[in-house]
């Protein structure tokens, strides 16, 4: 395939994974009943029909490497994309970057107001937890068990809420370049690694493979999170669907920040590459995953 | 026993329980290390040094009637535990009750900043779920998801959330007396619920047993849910270790306010006598779950 042809196929895997994952989410968020409405419309408001599905994709795929059933799969997906929406929401708050705009729309607590987004997202939490945990989602209640410890060490204190942690007491600091590493390895990148090692998990990969699947999955993440950055400092609010130049306006320490454009951009296309070198014992299988790779550094939003 | 030892009885086993929890807690809890250390330190805050650890407690004697290793049901005791912390941490959060004072201290926020106090609460869910899922918890995988699934349907949109959720929506409201009992059985019924079948579940109760167990846990719920609330009407700040009086300065709908003091206490004595009837096929092993029945609707903090 050429680059073109590559990115072509990416992009309609994608747009079909969205889909099924946008399907299960409807499914599995509670529907709007009671006096407890506002609270479920907010959790939909703040999952449903928006982002990319970048983490949900990456479940879909590597359970793909492993013959995964697909309904499996995409529950986990869906799983991932609450969690994902929890901390999106509750990030936005005022009290942490005080966003008022998420995804090109009113962020969750304008839509709605502070207490219902901070309940929706602590609501989201435990639905993504209660799904892994569920019995349709594998048939071993040892997988299961499995995906919630792997889901929380990637999303607690040690994972995801450990690098905004880092991230708000780092305001306005001068960080080192191995800081900068970690915080974003915990901020954005353990989730990523954990949506890439969920499918081995699910398949029950055996060790080796499951160490490739999830070095693919660290080097995607920080990648990731340098070309984020690249795009808050180039990128319009319009393309991003979010406040863009917040970083800087911050004061926050980003890869951009300490290296400065050119160079940033020469790391993330490294750590695309080296990611995708994790994959070379998958074959054509593992094509859109390494696809994603490199969309991952060349993306435009 | 008289009324008089087995007052004293209860003392000590809720003493003996709140110990064992805590050392348990502070085993379970991540330790105040590298950048994201205020988060940590602001979780220890919030969870360790306080409370009746009622719903620890719980999980311990109703463990205990089914012969479950008292490691497994300590380290229930001690996720329920977290959960009650994290649950209490965004309730006093400015956007929702901005209560300054929790446990005679000042809330995560007061004592943090809301940023931290925020992130404290999620990091502590997923902590929560996450000791639930470890194989230390128990051998059997199908018990520790059948745990994870417990709680977060008593603490989820459907459980602990929702009822924060209508208690908010409904400042200032004429609620009838079903809609607040609904109220009241999602704020704080169905985690104490919880915490009475975890030792079912732990000890794999055949269903008829566990239904028993469930029904004290419900009625138990309701009882101390009403006498918290006539605690708050007649309370000091001093005695109970929070702001006392709020729930009327609210316009909070409780079961104090539509019945008045007096047929709410009787209603609340009503409900543990019946929860105190639930336990009788377990004979003098339940003992202490009789006790902390009477105990709830009597206590004076």
């Amino acid at each position: 395939m050429t680059a073109t042809e590559s990115d072509a196929a990416l992009a309609a895997a994608l747009r079909d994974a969205a889909a099924l994952i946008e399907t299960e989410l409807d499914v599995l968020l509670p529907l709007p009943e009671g006096e407890e409405r506002p609270l479920v419309e907010a959790m939909r408001y703040a999952v449903l029909g928006g982002g990319k599905r970048m983490r949900g994709f990456l479940v879909i795929e590597t359970a793909r490497l492993f013959s995964v059933n697909i309904t499996c799969a995409v529950r986990v997906a869906a799983a991932v994309e609450m969690l994902h929406a929890y901390s999106l929401v509750h990030d936005d708050l005022p009290a942490m970057d005080d966003d008022d705009l998420r995804r090109g729309k009113p962020s969750c607590h304008k839509a709605f107001d502070e207490a219902t987004a901070i309940l929706a997202g602590d609501a989201l939490q435990t639905r993504a937890f209660e799904v892994l945990a569920e019995p349709d989602t594998h048939s071993d209640p040892e997988v299961r068990c499995e995906l919630v410890l792997a889901l929380a060490a990637a999303s607690g204190a040690r994972g995801m809420v450990g690098g905004q942690m880092i991230d708000i007491v780092s305001e306005g600091r001068q960080l080192e370049p191995p800081v900068i590493t970690r915080l974003q390895a915990l901020k954005t990148g353990r989730l990523i690694q954990f949506s890439a090692e969920a499918g081995a998990i699910l398949g029950r990969a055996p060790g080796p493979q499951r160490h490739h699947i999830a070095g693919y999955g660290r080097d995607l993440g920080a990648a990731f999170q340098i070309a984020d950055d690249i795009l808050d400092e180039e990128g319009s609010d319009a393309s991003l669907g979010k406040t863009a130049g917040k970083d800087a306006a911050q004061g926050k320490a980003t890869m951009v920040a300490v290296m400065g454009i050119e160079r940033a951009r020469t790391h993330a296309a490294h750590l695309a590459s080296q990611a995708a070198a994790y994959l070379d014992s998958f074959g054509a299988k593992a094509d859109l995953l390494r696809a994603l790779a490199a969309f991952t550094v060349n993306r435009r939003n």
